[in-house]
């Protein structure tokens, strides 16, 4: 916990300028022209999004549209002036800091904007862009700073397995932890494991997949990730459910995995790598697949086509992060090592209601995190949580799982049909 | 027939210089220092390769192998040299020409000589890389070229329906007419169509997609082609069959396309656009596609990385032609204008499966073709036909289906099970 504490202070940087919360009294004064003029513009870029924008002092350019989703309010000069300058920091932070409030349908909002929107630039993207990724230290700094929060504040709003990725809903009525299952199982099958192969993966998280690779198919599985406090759980869980001598937590890098493998899997990681290091993962990926049948699995947050990254999410969530279009992806990783693509699957409305039963629970959870981090690292996630969801409804987020293989392997099922039976 | 005969003409551009066919006696002098140091040349490139390559004079280098697959026989010295300059045209115009004769598994040996060696480089590749796809004037030559043979000759081994791309083999012991309305059918399927929507076919062959899409899902096609021989059978068949007020066939280049619609389809074109004109095929499809709902799929021969072309494909079967790696049709066609890759699938075994249907059939229909075209243009098409099979075979070839929508199309299913019931 003190681990997570000590984050907390680089985790929010303009603490000692925190000037109140959300629904103390407004410190500024009346609104001038100016303010007025600022508030004119912010109406004009969200022109077409039913929300109501009011200024600290009552102030409204316009009345409640007729279905308003929720009203915005701005509590001082401060944030009316950095939605202007980074509309996307400006309000991350301005929410964080209480600096300006969401009454109503805080998802409905950012689905909303993200639809109506494009891809948000600011004027620091262009230098944050090239930051992406790291070498090992940085990379560890990168997974440290998110993974790394206490794994008793991700149990109070994952499902029982911990898993932190996109479920399957195979059925429009399956709950979160079946739907995470299903995850698991769709994975294995798409990978066409057998028993007595030998998996990779790639940021392996609390070892979920790992462990059900193991226990349901019969592979043993060596699973690579930076995150100490991740490791020691999926260590402590293999030993206690007796899957120790199948399974293997290694705590390092990606780029330092050796060995070969039949399978090589990676749920969730390809987005903190970066672009610099897509050739390096390619390697990887070459390096230790079995030559003959080897095959691999890559599922990632995407886009359709490159977009500036969110610099509230780099700066509070996922430092370093980068989504890649389904191109980038093939040409950085698999097309240089001449890897053969042999399916592509597009999940994007699985993550909308993976992260509404996340975002439900924490909310069920919200007393407790207040508790234990204080109000404004529950605002962050709350923001981070709703504003994910909202890119899945809204379709400026998508996510791909890619199957591929060696370019000459044969062996693989002719028909998907046997993945849905 | 007489176009097809006039084609003939360009077709074989050596016609004047063919010196002898296959099984005449050869013309050479005896095999020189210089003609074993060429085949010594020679056998070093194919190592690896259980052929054995003999001379005119019966000269070999090397006894049979193990197991071969086949023995070629160069019948003089102009077939030796033309294979050391550029092994792609060296080998294709020799064996159509007759100045080579393969014995053995011809498929064989082509899928063995695929497997080994990489994409064939030539010294006038890079310069025909630019020459990729064409404007419309080059684009209708192009399609003449290929299409316009007479349907009388494809009609002696394409199935019933007159489907001259990939099948799709559901089940193991299906038949190519099986394979072929299971293709149209599921086409249909990943396009979620509905009774009463609007379909664009851009590069619609003998129309069989058109008519089937009209006759069992009740949508409405219009569906374009450049090849006048194939409008004019489509469009006989759509009044015969009594489809012609559903389905309208417009002899014209798909950047020509007008109007709108909910479905786009383009199955087998893309291999003929170019890359050059990627983009103008995205504009259209951006441009005609219904922007809330409008969906779509691209069905094409492509690679896992970018590959030089063969000469004697471009120069004797395809002119023009260009096979994308998956990354090049994201990046050339969708990516650009934002579409959102729902669903990749590639079906590679499916085409080897129905090139080894067609050249069955081509086999049988084989007296036939050369009593029409003559012996030369059925050794040319059995190239074709046998060396597609082998670039399938060995995996220099992929199919990819691409399924896209709108950035922001909810209305799809959310899992593909409904594909396979």
């Amino acid at each position: 916990m003190l681990t997570a504490k000590r984050n907390l202070v680089r985790f929010l940087p303009s603490a000692r300028s925190m000037a109140h919360d959300a629904g103390a009294a407004p410190a500024a004064s009346r609104a001038t022209w100016v303010d007025r003029w600022c508030l004119a513009a912010l109406e004009r870029a969200v022109a077409g999004v039913p929300v109501r924008l009011v200024l600290w002092d009552g102030t409204a350019l316009t009345g409640p549209p007729a279905a308003p989703v929720a009203t915005v309010r701005i509590h001082d000069r401060r944030a009316l002036l950095a939605l202007l300058w980074d509309a996307d920091v400006g309000f991350g932070e301005g929410y964080t800091e209480g600096r300006l409030s969401v009454e109503g349908d805080l998802v409905g909002l950012l689905t909303e904007l993200s639809r109506r929107l494009p891809a948000v630039s600011s004027p620091s993207a262009a230098r944050r862009e090239r930051r992406t990724g790291g070498r090992v230290a940085r990379a560890r700094r990168n997974v440290h700073h998110h993974y790394d929060l206490g794994n008793d504040f991700f149990r109070l709003w994952l499902d029982d397995d911990m898993v932190y990725t996109c479920a399957y809903f195979a059925s429009p009525d399956a709950t979160l932890e079946q739907a995470q299952q299903a995850k698991l199982d769709y994975v294995a099958r798409k990978l066409e494991l057998r028993p007595g192969e030998r998996v990779f993966e790639a940021g392996c998280g609390w070892g979920a997949l790992a462990l059900h690779l193991a226990r349901h198919y019969g592979v043993t599985v060596r699973a690579w990730n930076l995150s100490g406090q991740q490791i020691h759980w999926a260590r402590e869980r293999a030993r206690r459910e007796g899957l120790a001598d199948r399974v293997e937590f290694v705590e390092d890098d990606y780029r330092r995995i050796s060995g070969t493998c039949d399978a090589f899997v990676s749920v969730g990681m390809l987005e903190h790598v970066g672009r610099r290091y897509y050739a390096a993962l390619g390697e990887v990926i070459d390096r230790t697949l079995d030559r003959a049948h080897g095959r691999g699995l890559l599922h990632f947050i995407g886009r359709n086509a490159p977009a500036r990254r969110s610099g509230w999410i780099d700066r509070h969530i996922f430092p370093g992060y980068y989504l890649p279009s389904l191109r980038e992806a093939l040409e950085g990783v698999l097309e240089p090592r001449g890897f053969s693509v042999v399916d592509v699957e597009n999940l994007r409305p699985h993550y909308a209601r993976t992260l509404a039963c996340w975002l439900e629970r924490f909310e069920r959870a919200a007393a407790v995190v207040t508790g234990q981090f204080g109000e404004r690292f529950t605002r962050t996630w709350r923001l981070y949580l709703a504003g994910a969801q909202a890119g899945f409804a809204s379709g400026q987020l998508q996510l791909f799982q890619v199957t591929f293989a060696r370019t000459q392997l044969d062996g693989l099922r002719w028909t998907r049909d046997a993945l849905y039976r």
